[in-house]
């Protein structure tokens, strides 16, 4: 969890905040039948369901149960079902098994959901500032929820054969082909990084410290299909001397050979997405691949991949709130680039930084302690947000992190260099 | 595939003889919601909506394709949800991925059962006598899946930390706990096995053939919750001089302590069933225990399983369709015996013979060939039908199977001994 | 373990047998080195330091421990290192780890032997009938650990890619082609099987009983090389209808395309065998097949596997002693068959009957009650002996198991038929 | 492979640091019989054997084989066998199969050894500069593997129950309890670290170049095992507090309950060593410890782990040859320290650092290139060399890495925190 800077001071805000947060969850669940909710497609993954009635936990436990005198659990049966990793929370559903929790229904646990918003919105102004602050950081962790929900839905209808589409097809606006990669370059010396605690922010975002850049430069744009596709066809997936150790274990062991969702169809590449099976688009960026063939990638380019100060350090005179992030329920994907560096949106990017802590890290005392810390082993940061991050939600300083072979999130690679 | 030995004459009766076993199909899952209809909670249990349809998919395919002309497909990719284990039939759906098949939901599926039984009920009058037969194996081989269905819900259900109860529970009429085993005595000589050709049969059932009995005796009930429970107390779980070595393994590999479902509450024995979790009841027969379970309380009985074929010579002048057996969309529980000697019903009965061919056997030619000459190894045979039995589906000479770790059926178990 | 039936009451003669099943295993060692009999290459195999070791602590525990009064351990950890799976004999290494106990060396295995050789032939004289019956029990379980010691030293060269050679291959004598496979017929009807009391056997092999056969043939010879290379010609392992299920499903998991040790070189197909990589001999007798492989061949070749009564009946005038089997150290091979109806020797012979209890069978009491018993789950019947087999070991009425996948051991298939 | 900087001008100079290392190699095997060199006891270790035999394969392969015209290799199938990781030099031995190899034999492997010695050693005057860099290199890679060799070897004996001592406990000398911990501060501030190129190095250790400190302290010595007994009865391996997520998972996975080695018996830890089972020294610092269990340790004591640069800023100025370090082949455990900070020797200290490339890294060309690169993800950085490192071969800059499950290396913990 966050080391918590500012509390929202003005209870109509917050509620209004909190309003608007759970009313995108919803309608991002519209299209969704009770099955669609209920199954899990994998370990990392969670059911909708089960994604809604988390973050409403989260808000039951942290806030309503520790804060409002009297307060009755709305089932007592939910604080084993619903808690995700809180081992100070007590004992819970394994993660692998969310998926047999077919009761509660989805309608009883919109239900649940309505009954939570009603009692908090109805409690907010008699709450202190330290539940005020527990609800900022629950609409956060409820916009991470949101992004979750997004490619755990797309992982699933993946596993279908008849590859169901939730959403129709954006449309497509015709684009040229991106041009070159131009390399902004960067002197080195000392810089700042982290979250200076203006505004919210996660706990491992900070303390705001000091650190020292070589010289170097950064691509002004992600690595699009099409150039993918020439990786493909040039072996890359085939030549162990593109790739880490454990990264040609994994390709080999999986029969890794492209993309996630890729497949070949009458010689062409498509990929498919919450719009269904479609021919993948050579102007916009790649996404759905692991850290370990990011890295394989920069590798077969001659390049490698930024470390996450340096990938701060470009931002951070840029909107966070610009690009191709999530505004609505409605066609989420990557999409080809219009002009300009653009950091954020579309994919997130790997990085070549393991997500450990900065100097002078602490973790917050109890259950919300848990939040990140606990999690800084083995994982690489990713930077940026993508197409299924909420506006708002990413910043400069917001270190995302996953397994070096995970690939069902909005994942990309951006290039860089030694100079 | 049963050899074909008596197709139904009569048109209007075979028409009637499949409605009723499709409504019944339809009646077991009128309580299930689209989420408990889709999730698969093992590999060897399968989602209700897929039972549904692939139930479907079996006369759509083996009737209405092979012989209606100009059939169209209801869905061309169905065969690929649908089919089970055919490999004459094409490629299809891994097993273990069943539950990943969101779409099409439990209200798709019953437009395909409408809209097939509309069609065959159609066609029934014009048919040949090949698939009329067809039909009769159709409506049998969907009998089996009612049963499936019934167990695999059961299983599905007791994944859920909640313990939904889909039924109330039957109303319990008091009995007296059920008398010592009686031995029942049979002198040994030659015998005939088998199913006679007269009436429906599955093909592994025949042929019917003589074989030789040593002398020996037969419990005249199945063993009781109250016998397994001293069984347990003795520390029968504990002690591997009773195990067969398989067993033994599974026993300390799995940490089985019980049969499947029971939990110890509050000091006593309690078991889950489609009427939630409630106290064992001692009179009844003890169910869901696997082939090594049955065998090790036998040897700790000092006693043995009873081979298949003395079972089947006991029960050749019994009622097939007597005892606790299904006949509606309702409370589903193995019964205290009220008197007399019961070889049908309640629950499948492990025999200690391996599931082989019998002297003469040969598999049909084509896809429904596969039905159960393929499974003939590794398999444990189970006689008398159990109270998730379809009425009228069971017989003396009917052979069910599985592997002797598997306990989510309704299995029990019944003395013998040498003379 | 066997009932036991007769005692030998001659010391002399007890001590010269054994003695004479000592200096055997002693001898099939002798080309290996300390790391050759050191490494376990599987953890169905075991070292063979621990075969040596393992069936001396058989005589030191159930003889001398067990009869000599005073007698002191020879080292009080190896009843710990080389108990088998007694499990009334108290805990022991795990089966998998044996390949760790790199000390005691090879040399202080044979120094153990010797000492209780020396103590044991001492004994004798005093020991009563029962400690006698444990000598001979002693050395017919001795025999069978030779055979598992040559199988399993087998199975551990081959997993060298330099594939060295244990002995010399064997002059080849130039025989003719084997003729086409003359069928034996039997009229069926009530026949005697198992072990009649008089001389040895193991436990499981009685007790003697009448069983009932149909009218059947079985073929004079078992199939050869030459048939089975016909086989895969004709794409037996990738047609599925051939296969029992379970057999399907392990051809594709672990990629099964011919016997063990079969590899296709220079266009033609080689065997490694103890005398290294060579050309299969088209005329010699198929080995290192599973049981799914000889089901699926005789399905292929429209015929069935033989049942173990049939096979028995077919030899009680056939003198066990006859054929291909081990009599010295040295090569050791199925060799082609000259002439007439050969039972026994060159390859034990999958039957399809289940390993179960015969009517009667009780096991003996004590950690001996543990030698057959406990394993009639799973495993089937091979009948007739081997060329790893010591002569004078097997019999009409001898019932070796192993499970349906297993090859390792010198396997093969002699086909049968309904008439 | 390093970044070749120095040759050895002087052949002879080279050729006696070559004997030299070479003779070490053999002298640590001399207690071990052939089954204890050829038996592999994980995954992740390898025999003796092959440690010997690969070693020697590195100067046949990239020094004798490239530089030395018409050389004839000893054995045309050793590369395959002894190859260990470098996919540019082709197929070979699976890396958890290399305990099959038990031909050639451990004397043959001894004869290879002496034949490429005699090779390498006649030809070192003629050889270019590039081929002596190479075995400077060499040398380099052998005491790696003479490091891996003590620690394997230890960790095959552990699986033998008999727990066999390889060398005699090497003579304790009293001393007192290490005093309480003192922290060394460091101000903060651009520091350099990484090689100058002064010397050998691997690769992984350059480009030199500044780094930036944050104001922190470290302690004077390591954690020693009375201090971890008292980790232990804390509670500490049962309280997730502590831990990472990761670690989490693998203690409650693995049932972790101390350091690798250690038993209680008696009521007092022991634990495992070359020299057979003894009681813990108390003031001796722990080792066979995880990365996860460090990290747990530091968070339990209110401190963290250093990152590489505080460690190697913290040590330039020491003597990277002073310290616990090996000598000789004999006895070899970490000692209780007798005064003053020492950061060489006795236990690899685990950092926070994950093992990525320094600015300006780039991997050699060619197989050599495959030194160190590749293993860059997944892996943590360790420090300052054991009491199983040759003495010369650690340095300040020195990199070791190993995942951060592993411990069967003579790893430790130093604790750090921030000021």
């Amino acid at each position: 969890m966050q080391t918590e800077r500012h509390s929202v001071a003005d209870p109509l805000a917050l509620a209004e905040r909190y309003a608007s947060v759970r009313a995108l969850s919803t309608a991002l669940v519209a299209p969704l039948s009770d099955a669609d909710a209920s199954v899990q497609s994998m370990d990392d993954a969670s059911p909708t369901k089960w994604h809604l009635a988390h973050t409403t936990w989260f808000f039951e436990t942290f806030v309503l149960r520790d804060f409002v005198p009297g307060y009755q659990l709305h089932d007592p049966q939910f604080p084993f079902l619903f808690n995700s990793y809180y081992e100070a929370e007590g004992a819970r559903q394994a993660r692998g098994r969310r998926g047999m929790i077919t009761r509660p229904t989805l309608a009883a646990v919109r239900e649940y959901r309505t009954a939570i918003d009603l009692a908090l919105i109805t409690a907010i102004p008699d709450l202190p500032s330290a539940a005020r602050d527990l609800i900022t950081l629950g609409c956060h962790h409820e916009e991470q929820h949101q992004e979750l929900l997004i490619t755990d839905i797309l992982h699933l209808l993946a596993q279908n054969p008849i590859e169901p589409a939730l959403w129709p097809a954006a449309r497509k606006v015709p684009v040229a082909m991106p041009s070159p990669i131009n390399w902004v370059e960067h002197p080195g010396g000392i810089v700042e990084i982290g979250h200076d605690g203006d505004g919210f922010a996660f706990d491992a975002e900070g303390p705001r410290h000091q650190t020292l850049l070589a010289r170097h430069a950064l691509a002004d744009r992600t690595v699009s299909n099409g150039e993918w596709a020439a990786f493909i066809a040039d072996g890359g997936y085939r030549d162990p001397r593109h790739w880490l150790a454990d990264g040609w274990a994994w390709v080999q062991r999986e029969g890794i050979t492209a993309p996630l969702y890729w497949e070949e169809r009458d010689g062409g590449w498509t990929r498919f997405g919450l719009d269904g099976r479609r021919a993948i688009d050579p102007a916009a960026p790649v996404t759905h691949i692991s850290f370990y063939e990011a890295d394989a990638y920069a590798s077969w380019a001659g390049a490698r991949l930024p470390t996450e100060a340096e990938w701060e350090a470009a931002v951070q005179s840029q909107d966070p709130e610009s690009g191709n992030q999530l505004d609505l329920a409605g066609p989420v994907e990557p999409r080809p680039a219009i002009s300009g560096p653009a950091f954020f949106g579309d994919v997130w990017e790997w990085t070549g930084s393991a997500f450990r802590p900065y100097p002078g890290f602490r973790a917050a005392e109890g259950a919300v302690g848990e939040y990140n810390g606990k999690f800084m082993s083995g994982q690489c940061v990713l930077r940026g947000g993508s197409c299924a991050t909420p506006r708002g939600h990413a910043r400069a300083s917001y270190r995302n992190f996953f397994y070096p072979h995970q690939r069902w999130q909005f994942t990309g690679v951006r290039l860089a260099k030694d100079l």
